[in-house]
Parts: structure tokens; C-alpha cells; sequence
């Protein structure tokens, strides 16, 4: 039997909470190829991210990325700090020869996802391989989408509508916390909620966005500034500051394949907690997505007799359904997290395998520039914009 | 008691349907303050039009609408031509003194709706009425979206989410039908389905869409030619010719009071029959409205006790709520055509106090502006244009 | 061309209003095979029931319903007078060798309904035709329950669940109205909403319930008496008095094809204003619908793939579905009262046809005695009881 | 810092599947009061268990149960073994001082369930603790709708309607499991899903069930004969064999309080996979939960304002709602195992507490009590038949 595959995370805030949970249940629910150890978690704060490590089981923690990547004994590294740190920790990563799994957004730049596209795609001639992490690829109804898809169970894609509606800038009075400041977030809304569902409709549709003509929106402008030491819902403090990123994203896009998709992401979509909702319309049929539905794909098949046709809601908790045999009986319901575990089953599988893991960072570096090229659009009063090399076909 | 109101309606296709279901209905059903007698039918082809008086219960049939509007016992002249017609059947009613109701949209053209307002306004000074054929204002669930906004539910709105999705177009062997052909139908969806929801925004929200960016798309552009003679449901002929208006219409609006609204008109939203969806969201709650659902408005109120909050799914089916008392008790559903019959109450209602009832002309024009300004966005890259007579406040 | 079919309409209260619209409005959307006028509105306040005729349109009123039926000019009666009065009404009415329409429950005992299905098979072999009113038959979405079980969608039924469950006495404030006294009503929720689940499942199934097992129960027991001349809604006036029907009945039931079926009635389920729905599963499928989404029917076809299985949605509009053709475009919704212009159509149908409609009396007496067999269980401590005339099958 | 609590599991099927989850999770995602740890898996097939513990986590396996519970450095015993097997590990268990989690059912019979629930009330009074795994009360959606329950949000409790449908036997050619034989498995759905909806009834009304009426199913009584060494989806061998257990049940009870309550238990309900559905009705307002949507809690409240009530889909994903806070933002959801990290909650910190947790030995043995009724009384014509030591009130 091999050596286990030892992980080190480098963050520990929210996604490295939801990470533990993917590293701790994978192997003890799916048969992996390899065995894997959560090995050590890495921060800044020695205390804090030695607590965070008691907590979440990894067997030790650290204070400097660069000695843990250094060491013989890592094999993954899985980064879930800021996007601002991605790129260099991830190439540092890749060079040294350890795997990588980082969280989406892949960077904060087009120039900084590219850097790390040309290291993995260095990294992967030598089996070293790289993935980025929108784990909603993985929700069991989005893979079977995909796959539906794939099959044409839409036929030919005509239209794409896609939204990510959240409502928790509603409120004037939440504080400005880092990610509304434009220097430490790279972008709000559209960065953050808005990369899931380029990627994701790029992902079921097989298409990638060629064009983009959109508008960036801010609502709330001014915020109270967060007081000293609280974290994402700390208190407010005294003064107001400047919001500097967008709450509000709407934008159009061209596939390659020629159809129009629509887009929004929201903060500001009141009532609506965690909305991701996607629907493609097809000339044989239609598939549509809801997140705060996870377990559920509705189908509508116009190959169905007349008289019979509607929208199936297909409860995707089958054991012939993506990664559901692992789990529960028929009707017993995945949450958000499972995504997580089934994302640690693909890479291991990968490196298991000696193939690339999806999405690769070519695929985060793609939503990247769609991201890019909304801004551009947005600043150029919502004309239309190419996708810096995502653009395979002529403009209409 | 005075003479009944006597009614003349010009045109007998769908809406002549739709519309002679009001006329039927809501004498019967709700006391009006003037008695109304279908009088006239009024079209082309005299045995065809016999026919439908007949079958729908007007008094008498006719071909010549000029004539039947001099007739002194003509009061209300009811307007369901295709729109090349309404500008000048409505101006010269207006101009022999009959109140008009006129189908949406108001026109083909902004010149030709700017003529029909010019008219209403000289009428009304003269204490004639007239009115756009919005019926979907008067959906229970619309008027109370309306009502609950005024009175504050959702606060200062923030961001609106418009669409209105429908399938027939889908199959590619739909033949070319006079609304697929730009010079009969004026537009396409944006015209016939997203005058609707541009309506309806501003209806409910009380402020004019002030500037758009958009994109008009035709997803089939070729399809068989129409067999002679057959009707909209026709069989398809020899050959095939150009799709001239769009099918697909998407579009971002800026609101008077400063938040965007998303638009999106489709016909090949597979699967979607009919679904017109509204939502408004503020910074005191959210109310959403769909058309498929039409008995149900949603409401989220974000003043409620923290953990008790959802959207709340109001039967809107109650003798308190709008038009409601006058039909059956709670929780008997109404459907597609009651409108019609509201429609009829409130033109009755308004003739009889003296009062202008809305939609006025202006407010057709209104929406004529808006879809001219999104065709014009269209054809210049998507750029934000200025709705004409709209706009009441600087760009951002 | 032959005369008119003319109608007499005997109680104008809410079923009144509702079969007025049918009888307006089914010659006007339809094309029947007669044609129909309305003629007499019948009720014993001389100047209310005037006022009730002018309001809905019928030609004329009286006071004395012998004198009614009594009169030549007569071919339709339509009864829908409280139950009580159903039998000799009706009974006369065949008799005299007027085609009859009676709203449900047929009647309120078994001796009552026994004589009128007696009655209606006497006038039957004159060419006299009888219907009893269960319209919601007649929602499309019902019928095409009803055709596809019959078509094998479902395959052999298996089990059954029906409800029926509004929420208009929760409020023990609301006064001791007539249907809450049994020398008036005969029932309570049983007979009232009861026999409409009874019926819909005997309809759709082609089986009726043989045997039964049942708890009745009166929830509140003490009621305001209503003040003098007060209506449904009246207020509640001095002194307080007894219920003496039931408010929620539960019962099984076992159908003719072995099956079990559950059933409820209840006025006690808060916030639930019209909740009648059914679901019937079979080994190769299950249909279920739901009245307060009237215009689906939702059907799991477990011959699909396997993992693509789910309730498809239905909506029940197209021109294809029953009565649909008639009425508006695909997702265009029909509402509570379109079942009583069905009801029509297929009465006159089956008059001009000579053929007989249904339901007949000899199926409202189907129900009739249902209602009684779970009256004698609910009195016998809710042992099975067998349902006289219906049982074709020994007991398990 | 005081020693782990360190545990001992008997039984790996399904059961012990989720109940791993737990002990695994829970640690890591809660702050427990005392540390824990998952040290022996139990079961009869030594390599079989080792197996599973290597799979799942346990440091180590055995397979003679009575030995462990023997063990100084076990301090719980979880039991997730068949049904036939509980009374007797429990009590051994108890009688040893280790603190017990017993899945439901607590027993096959009541005389079973009365002598653990004696074991249960010794043992504590020695400090020890006993629970009965009905892991549903744990879902947050449910746990809060006992919470508004108890806070007077429906006020008092008029009428009750419970189901827990699936599907899984409606395959004739489902071959017959140990589960559809008596003799092994006590019960059929009603011991196995009806048990939940009993207890799930008993635990948010605060009511027990006190007398019941029913009737039990065997809907297909002979199924192939298993074929050797294949577990519950094993192939059909040779032959055919008898079902022994009911598919079906359909009971009525009545509450504590006097209110009726239905309760159906299915197997052949085509195409509900695993719908558990309650609603609670009282004279301010009602609650309804259904388990194929477990995030969401459904609450409509009468003394809202008039024409402003309905349903309100209350999100159960928020930090103030049960157990939400250790788990994720608002709006990303919960699945079916997290009520097993719950339950581990819950029982470590009542140990810790020295408080007892529930649902308690003789909260499964009232549920007991209440499926031994429903059997006598199905067994006697559905008469009405008392729940032992359940009953407060004189009978209606």
C-alpha cells in the first residue's frame, strides 16, 4: 500500500471550514484510490489556526506557507486564503510539485490566473495537477444537468439564463468589510457569487462566453467602517467609508455556440438567501437548476407526447444519479457541503489516475476573463465586449 | 336611468375573444354605475364578422368602422386591430367623441403613439376617456403588488427582475406568421410580451424605465412560409422566408428613482407557456409575482421577527383584495380572462365619475418609448440610451 | 333551425352566481350543439330574486316553482336550492319531462337520493336527461386525470389519497350559520366537501368505495347565533347555540378494485382556503392534483428511464387537454368557475346527442350513500361499514 | 481536561452508515463539552466489520458485543442493530453504566420497549443515559416548528395530519427482505416510518397519541424469495414467499389535547421517495414540514392582517434557527445526516450536563405503545382502541 496523500490548507475561515468537512468525509464515505491525511493547516495567527486545526482534525498546524510547501512530507496543497494571495502561493505550490486544489475565484486578475494557468499547465507535464475549486460542479443535480445536456436532452442550446441572488447588503447598516473594498476583494458581486455562474454555465453547457455586454451597480455607497478586530458580521464602528466594489451585476453574454445568456448577481435581491438559478433552453428541451432546490433538476422534454410535456422535477438522490450511491437511500437529501467531499473524490481520483482534474486552471482563467470583460463593458457604457481568448467565432 | 353605454368593438381575433368576455361578463358580475350594451362587431370580411357577433352576443356586425364610429349611438369604439391600425381608428374615435379602449401596444411607432396621446389629452379636456388595454394591471395580485408598494411594503425599491418567457417559437418549423414580419407586427417579443412587463414595472413601481441598455435577437431566421389562408396555427406552405423582428429581447432599464430593472421578452424559453414573472426588492421586503401562478403574490417582509422571515404565499383570493369580492369565495381561483372584466369596470367606472382611467395614452406612449429606446440600444452595441420624455434625472 | 333550449333555474344564492356564468358563457366560448337561453330565475323573495335575474341576465323571475316547470316554454331545470328541497324539486321536475341539472349533494339523505335516481331512470327511458352538479369533474385537469388512468398511465391503483380542506370555521367567533345545523344541512364538512372528494375519486378511478371506516367530528361545539336576516357572513348576534354537524371527517375507504383509499374534510385546517387534492398511485404511475393549482395535473410515470423519474408538471392548457381548445393559448390559466360552462356544454351536448351525461343521479346516489355508510361507522365506533348497493366484492 | 468519551457502535448497516457521520462530524463542527471519540464498531462477521471500521473511522472492531459493553474505557454504547436485538443490548448495556443511543424503534414489541424503559429510569438514577434515536426531531425545520408550537404560534392544536410516503415496494418484483417478514422484522411501514411521524407528532404538539383507529395493508402479499448472501437490494432467487408485514397504514388518533390527528405510513406511494409531511392546524395558525424539502418550515399566521396572510416558506438556515450556527451563511442547506450530528450533540451534552436526553426510553416506548394499538385495533375492525398508559382523558 502506498503512502497516504497529505494535505496542507493554507487559510481557515469560512471555505476552510467547508473544506475540512470535504477532506474528513470523502474518505470515509467514497472508496478513494488513495488514502488521504489532513495533515496541516496553515495561517498567520499561530493560536488561531492552532485552535482551527484542534477543531477541524488536522494533525498540526503553521504559520509560513513556504516552509509547509517546502516540505517532503505535503502532497496537496488546498488554498482557501483571499483571492489576492492565490497566485502566488499556488504557482510557489505547483513549482515545488505539490498538487493544488484552490478556490474559486481562481485569482483577482486576468494577469495573475494566467500566470497560474501557464504554471499548472507547466506543472502538469510533470503530473502535478491543479483545480480550482467551484465546488458546485458537484452539487449531484448540476453534474446530471451536465451530463443531460452532453446526452441532448436539450437538443441545441438556444438561451441561458443564469442568476446568483443574495440578500445580505440589504441592510445599510452593514459594516464595510474587506470584501466591499475593491483593493482587498478585486470585485463584489460579480467576482464572487457571478464567477459561479459563468463557470457553471459554461460547465452544463459546454460553451464558453465569447462576449459580454453588462453593467456594474452599486446601491449602498457609503457603509458604516467595521470596528477594530471584528470579523464578516462584526459590529459597526465609528465613521463611514466608500464601498468600492459592485453589489449588483447584470450582464449578457454570447456562448461560443452562438446563443445568448443572460446573468445576474445579486446582493441586493431581498429575501433571497443563496438563489443560484439556472436554466437552458434548448430545441429539444429545457433544464432548469435552483440552489436553494439542490436535490432537485427539473426536466422538460419536448420529445414528450403533446399533451403530456411539463417540467420534471427529477429528485436527484438516486444511486444511478453523480456520487449519490455513496451516500443515502432514494429521497434522502444532500446539503450544501456534500459538494466539498465529492470535490476531494475527483482530485484524488485524478492524481490517482495520472489525469487532469476539472476545472482546470485554464477554466478558472476563463471565468476570470469573462469577469474581466464585464468590468471593461461596464465602464464602456454596456457595450459589447470580447472575452480575451475565449472568442471563437466572428461577432454578429 | 340613463341610456346603456353602447360599445363597438373593431376587430375580432384573440383579443376580440378576450375582450367580448369583459363586455359579457362584468355587468353581470359587479355593479356598474352604467349599463353597457355590446353593440357593434366590427371587421373586414362581413360573413366572418356576422359570424363571431353572433357566436360572442353583439348586438349586430359591421365593416366599415369609419361609419360605425359617426353612429350617435356609439359610446365606447374597443380596439383589438393589429397595431398598424390603432393610431388612426383610435385618433379619429377620440375625435367624434367615443371613449376608447385600445389594446396594447399602443402602436407600431413612437410617432404614431405620440399622435394617439396628443388625441387623448384633447379628448379628455372635452371629457372623452381613453385607455390602453393593459389588462394585466388588473390581475388581483398585480393591483395589490401595486397597492402594497405605495403603502410601503418593500420600501425604497432597490432592483427589479422582469421577464416574460414563452415557447411558441421554439419549433423551427413554425411557419412565418404576419408577427414574425417586421412590416405587419411592428417588433416581436419586445414589443408584443416585453411591452407587458416594461408595464408593469412601471405600473407597480410607480417610475418610468429612464434609460436602457439592450439586445434584440432573432434565434430562427428563416421558417417556412405560411400555407395561403391558414391562420396563425397554420399549416406551413411552399419555401420559406426571413424572421424580420426578434424573438428574444434582453434588456437592463434604469428606473426614475435610480435602481436597474433586468428585462428579458422570450419565445424560446422551452417549456415556459406563459410565464410573466415581476419582482421588487427593497430595503424593507420583496414582492414577486408570476403569471403562471396567477392567483398567488409573495411577499417577504424584512421588518418581521428575525427567524420568522420567508416569503409569505398570499391566496390573493380574499373579498379584501382587488376586484376579488365581486367573484367567488376564498381560495376559488380566477384565471387568465378576468382581467378583461376588470378592465371593463374600471373604463366604466372612470366614464361614469369623469375621471381618466389608467393606463392613460401617456402611459402607452410611455412604454412605446422604452421599447423604441431598446431598439435603438440594440442597433448601437447595447450603449445606454435615453428613453425620450422619460428621463427626468442625470445620467449616472 | 329548432328552438332554443330554455332554462329555469330554481335558488340563486352562490351557486346561483356560478351557474349563471356557466349558462352565459358556454354558448358564447363553445360551439353547442343547441342553443340555450335563460330564461326563468326562480326563488321565493319576489323583489330579490328580480333583482338576482336582471343582475345575471336571465329573462325573466318568479316566485313558485311548480308553476315553473309546469310551463311549456321550460326544458331546463337547474336546481340549486339547498339540499333538502333537491328531491321534490327535481323528482317533479323530471316528471313534468324537463331535462334536469341538480347541484350536489344530490340529496341530503339516501331515501331522498334513492327516489330521484328512481325518478331520473323513468324520465331516462322518456329521453329525459339528469346530471348532478360535480363540476370540479370538469376542471381539465380532473378529466384528464380521469383519461389517463384510463388510458393505464397509472397502471392497477393501489392506493388513493384525497382531501378537501378549507379553513372558514377555525374562527369560533363565526356565527352558527344553516349549514351548521343538521335539520338544515343534513352534514357538515362531510356532505358538503366531502362527497366532492368522494365523487372526484369514484370519477377518475372508475371504482367506487365499497367499504368505509370513519371518525366525524364537531371542533367547536358552541357557536354565536347568527343575527336575524344575516347572510353566510353575517354577524354574529346574542346568545350562543349547538352545531350539530361535523367539522372534519376522516375516513378510509376500500374501492371495488381492492384498494385502500384515505379521505378527508375539514373546515379546521388554518390557512387552507380550498385545499381539494387527490393522488392516486398505481404500480405504474401516480397522478396527483391540487385545487388550488387547478390548472396542473402532476404525473410520476415510473416506465421513464430510471434516473429520470419525477412528477412532471403538466399544465393543463393546451388545446390538446380537455375543454382547453375553446378558451386562450397554451399557459393561459382557467379559474375557479370555467367548470360550470363545461358543465354546460356537456349537459347540452348529451341532450341534443339523446345520450346520457354524467354524472348521473344514479352516481350521485353513489356518494349519497358513501356519506351515510361513514355517518353509521363514525357511529359505530368507526367499524367498516359496507356501502349499500356499492359492495361488489366480499370483504377482506 | 477529562477523558474522551469514547464509544462503542453495535451494528454497521445502513443505520450505522449515518450514525458514523455523526460521532465523526459533530466533534469537529460543535463545540461539545466533552471531548469524544469512535473507538469499537461490533458486529458478527469479523472481517465484514473490520472492514467497516477502517471505512468509517472506528479505531477498532470486535465482534462479541457483551465483551465490549464489558470494557472500563467504553463509556456509550449506540445501537443499531435489527430491532429484535435492541431490548437486549440496551438493558445489558445500562446495567454495565454506559450511557445508551438507541435507534428507533426502541423495540419489535411493547414488552421489550417497557423493560428498557425500566433499565432506562434505574440507570438514571445512576447517572447514565438513554435515548431513542428518532434523529427527525433534530432537523432544525422541525425542531423549530416544536419551538413555535410551544411559543403559542398556532395557538391551541385543532387538528393534526401526518404521512411518511415512499415508494420502494411498489416493484412487484422487489424480492422479500427480511424487513417484509414479521418474525425478524416486528413491523412493516408502520413500525419502521410510521414510528417517526408518531413520535414526530408527539414531540412538537407536547401531545400523546391516546386512542387510535386503523387499518393496516399488505398491498403485494407474495414477493420472490431473495436469492443467498444478497442484502436488502439483493436479486430475486427462486420461489416466492408470503409478506408478513403491512405495506400500508392508515390509522387516526386522538391527541392528548382531543384533537384528531391522521396518519398515514406507505410503501407503495409511487414516486414520493421519502416524503415525511406534518401540519399542525390551530386556532392562530398552522405549521407544515415536509422532509423532501427539510430546509424550509412553513408557517402561516392568522392574526397577521387581513389579505396579508399565507403560507410563509420560512428558510430554516439562519444562525438564529436550531443548531444553524456551527453549519453554514443563511440559505446554503442542510441534508438528511445532520440531524445525526445533532443527535450527537445533544446526547454528549446532556451526559456532560448530567441532565437527561430526549427523546428518552419511555418516549420510545409511548410510541410503542402507540403502534401496538393501531395493530389491535386494525386486527378489530378499525374500532377505537385505547393507547396503553397513554391515556389522560376519558374517551369522547
Amino acid at each position: 500500500m502506498t503512502r497516504p496523500l497529505r494535505v496542507a490548507m493554507i487559510g481557515y475561515g469560512f471555505m476552510g471550514a467547508a473544506h475540512s468537512v470535504g477532506w474528513r468525509q470523502a474518505p470515509r464515505v467514497f472508496s478513494l484510490p488513495e488514502a488521504v491525511e489532513m495533515a496541516v493547516l496553515v495561517g498567520r495567527n499561530a493560536q488561531a489556526v492552532a485552535d482551527a486545526a484542534a477543531q477541524w482534525g488536522w494533525q498540526e498546524s503553521a504559520t509560513d506557507w513556504r516552509e509547509v510547501i517546502a516540505r517532503d512530507d505535503i502532497d496537496i496543497v488546498d488554498i482557501v486564503t483571499p483571492g489576492d494571495s492565490h497566485a502566488e502561493i499556488a504557482i510557489a505550490a505547483l513549482e515545488a510539485g505539490k498538487h493544488v486544489l484552490c478556490e474559486k475565484p481562481l485569482a483577482n486578475t486576468v494577469a495573475e490566473a494566467e500566470a497560474m494557468a501557464d504554471a499548472a499547465e507547466r506543472a502538469s507535464a510533470r503530473g502535478v495537477r491543479a483545480m480550482v475549486g467551484f465546488t458546485y460542479r458537484r452539487v449531484p443535480a448540476v453534474t446530471l444537468m451536465r451530463d443531460m445536456i452532453a446526452e441532448g436532452a436539450v437538443g441545441t442550446v438556444q438561451q441561458v439564463r443564469a442568476a446568483y441572488r443574495q440578500d445580505w447588503l440589504v441592510d445599510p447598516a452593514m459594516p464595510l468589510a474587506w470584501r466591499l473594498q475593491k483593493e482587498h476583494a478585486g470585485s463584489g458581486a460579480l467576482g464572487d457569487i457571478g464567477a459561479h455562474i459563468i463557470d457553471m454555465t459554461q460547465f452544463v453547457t459546454g460553451q464558453t462566453v465569447e462576449r459580454v455586454s453588462g453593467t456594474l451597480e452599486t446601491i449602498v455607497t457609503e457603509r458604516p467602517l467595521q470596528a477594530a478586530g471584528s470579523g464578516l458580521s462584526g459590529e459597526a464602528g465609528a465613521g463611514t467609508g466608500t464601498v468600492t466594489v459592485d453589489d449588483l451585476a447584470i450582464f449578457t453574454g454570447r456562448l461560443a455556440g452562438g446563443s445568448l445568456a443572460s446573468f445576474e448577481a445579486s446582493r441586493f435581491a431581498t429575501g433571497r438567501k443563496n438563489a443560484l438559478t439556472l436554466e437552458v433552453s434548448g430545441d429539444r428541451g429545457a433544464l432548469a437548476f435552483d440552489l436553494e432546490d439542490l436535490n432537485s433538476l427539473r426536466f422538460y422534454d419536448r420529445t414528450a407526447p403533446e399533451g403530456r410535456q411539463g417540467f420534471t422535477q427529477i429528485l436527484v438522490t438516486e444511486s444511478v444519479h453523480p456520487y449519490v450511491s455513496a451516500w443515502w437511500p432514494a429521497g434522502h437529501m444532500l446539503g450544501y457541503e456534500h459538494g466539498f467531499s465529492h470535490q476531494v473524490v475527483d482530485l484524488v481520483t485524478a492524481i490517482a489516475a495520472g489525469k487532469e482534474p476539472h476545472p482546470t486552471f485554464a477554466e478558472g482563467l476563463s471565468v476570470q476573463r469573462v469577469l474581466d470583460a464585464v468590468e471593461r463593458s461596464s465602464e464602456n457604457d454596456a457595450a459589447w465586449t470580447p472575452v480575451a481568448a475565449n472568442v471563437l467565432t466572428p461577432s454578429r
